[in-house]
């Protein structure tokens, strides 16, 4: 049998993820009940504890596929932008896309795991850092193959450049998200825009 | 009796919110439990239903009193200062100095909210953008009038620029909950300070 082939249990554990993932995100990670994590997936309590010790583990597992989507809709961002300003405008173009309509349902799975976990729930806010370190470092990456090759301004700050881009994307997908409308999220994206072009793209 | 002596019943009633406000805030606007407000305020389930209709009506009120705190914070943040860049640096400082202890504990009660019900709760998101329509009003009111003054260039956008101060502070409020270091808080606000001295103070 090929490798590729996943067996019946591997496939009801990712339709668990599948489905549980944007529900978290949407009803809040720690709140979502096993009643609705059983009406969601169709499965008893044991169906489900077949594949995940206990609820806290599926959560987990479930933010992990909720950013597992996240970075296969950066990666495809990405795919083949040469210049390292360009690519940071395609990362910056996956917020601007849909923040009424989010690759994961709900916003953010990142943003909305820190705001219930910062005070709350240790485990969750561990995740949360990693996937935002990923994120961080995604965008410091960039910016330094970009110093090397001369793309972008000697002087410019990648750590700072990456906090300040990931604070104003976010607060703004927040905010479009709370009135239900694009304006907040464009308005950030032409701010970071005219940044990256003023300040950040080495003069040609 | 002097109007501002207040009863026992309108004590009570501030005691719980005081209370509570914070806890809300930490836990979760939607997620504290009955046992929990009992807990903190030492009061059996009748007398808190005595002061609010049901959990519903305490949680919204919890939340303004939550904002009425933020609310004094900026007013006294704002007192005395007369040049409409001056006044913005002194919002932006309310959120510098205390990212991992803000006046509501939990962080910013309006980004909490705004997370928790923008697909949850039809009345607390109703809430969180009457308080976030408070916040962007304050800062377009200071660069209108600033403009009328002559200390804001004529060309700002003051409805673009309140949008992006407020997604730049809560997205770093954010970060830095999440890290538990001030760093990202300080760098969204040397980038807020720099685009306000170059690019929205008239010149002398």
């Amino acid at each position: 049998m090929p490798q590729s082939m996943p067996s019946k249990g591997e496939r009801t554990r990712e339709m668990i993820l599948a489905r549980t993932a944007p529900l978290f995100n949407t009803v809040g990670w720690g709140k979502l009940s096993l009643s609705e994590i059983m009406a969601a997936t169709g499965l008893e309590k044991g169906g489900i504890y077949n594949h995940f010790k206990n609820r806290e583990e599926l959560m987990v597992a479930a933010f992990d596929h909720a950013v597992g989507i996240m970075r296969a809709r950066f990666e495809r961002a990405l795919n083949g932008r040469g210049h390292a300003v360009d690519q940071l405008r395609a990362v910056l173009a996956v917020w601007a896309e849909s923040p009424l309509d989010t690759p994961v349902g709900g916003g953010c799975p990142i943003l909305n795991a820190a705001i219930e976990a910062d005070d709350a729930d240790p485990q969750l806010r561990a995740r949360a850092r990693q996937a935002m370190d990923e994120l961080l470092r995604l965008l410091r990456l960039i910016l330094l193959r970009g110093k090397r090759r001369g793309e972008v301004r000697p002087q410019v700050d990648e750590i700072a450049l990456a906090s300040l881009a990931i604070s104003t994307l976010e607060g703004a997908l927040m905010l479009s998200r709370l009135y239900g409308s694009n304006t907040y999220m464009q308005t950030a994206i032409a701010h970071l825009e005219a940044h990256l072009e003023a300040a950040v793209r080495a003069p040609a």
